[in-house]
């Protein structure tokens, strides 16, 4: 009715709740909007049913806090595993990219985010009392620290270290280097140097 | 219960839905669902509330083609727009794009896709007939035909230019040149020469 260059009501709704997905600006939010509307109406109610299902169905598991629909979650329950080794994550999709390795047969546990005081995230609003728990209940030989190399991850792992310390459980930390098939050439110089520190003998 | 390096079902399913968006692969579709898990459940249903709507409540306007919630859609609706001034685009979302220039008054047509003799898209699988019976009605005084200028966009204007041509009815074609604020020591050959060829004297 009006003379505003706009989309139809509906559409306009969907582009604005689309742009609030990240990396979705409004261009790509415009784009995915007129491929739902013209995707099958069985497709956009899959996608629909699937957005609602994830956030009805999902939940933590209580003891690794990974992102599961059975509790404990698959890795936690699964008795092919060694349930003694458990490797603290950032995040949950840290747990698919070690899987990808195939060389890891322990289980996890996630602390969804790190340690980052300029952002005001301290220890209490990590996930980290369910771990010092399992320690605690001597369930735990060895804890392999994965988090991120970053400032943040670093951090994260040097104040974590300090709060399982435990006479009978190992603490490690995965190593930093140069990654397989690259370049050293084009290593930044915290990578080779992390490379030099961790470097071991043949 | 499986071995298999996976997400929980419902996180695995939005995954394969989102992987279905134009521009979406799997890392990306990854992190989407990751933020729709995280977000509250009021901008989830929202989203999923957004994607069907907009499957039921749209449609095209009898008149233009324009996706629209209304019939006909608030362009051909509007009489402060000259509605016997009528430009040819390939697509909705082209009409925004005009809009946004804010010199254009009259209405519009969508075709909804260029003649494409290689992927099988002839004038059959454009909608024309409605712009035609529109000319026919003795309703329009100039038709601005404002497919883009690509092989395809150029082939269909000069398709459509054959097919409207009647002798009250004037056809016209956007201009093709230099962009507005753009270095023609960067332009494409075919760009220059569509330039040379429009000049205009001052």
């Amino acid at each position: 009715m009006t003379n505003m260059s706009r989309f139809a009501e509906p559409m306009a709704q969907l582009i604005d709740e689309l742009k609030k997905l990240p990396g979705v600006g409004s261009k790509s939010a415009q784009r995915l909007a007129f491929h739902i509307l013209r995707s099958s109406d069985e497709d956009a109610t899959l996608l629909a049913d699937a957005i609602r299902d994830c956030k009805a169905k999902l939940h933590l598991c209580s003891v690794c806090n990974n992102i599961t629909d059975v509790d404990p979650c698959t890795y936690c329950s699964n008795p092919t595993r060694n349930q003694r080794l458990v490797c603290v994550v950032e995040e949950p999709t840290n747990i698919t990219a070690i899987e990808k390795g195939k060389s890891f047969n322990g289980v996890y546990h996630v602390l969804h985010g790190t340690l980052s005081p300029l952002h005001g995230v301290g220890p209490e609003h990590l996930r980290i009392s369910n771990l010092v728990k399992r320690i605690d209940s001597g369930e735990v030989d060895e804890v392999i620290l994965a988090t991120n190399p970053t400032v943040e991850g670093e951090a994260t792992a040097h104040y974590l270290s300090q709060v399982i310390r435990r006479p009978n459980v190992k603490v490690t930390r995965i190593a930093t280097g140069i990654p397989a098939g690259a370049d050293i050439e084009y290593a930044d110089e915290v990578t080779i140097l992390k490379a030099m520190e961790g470097r071991r003998e043949l």
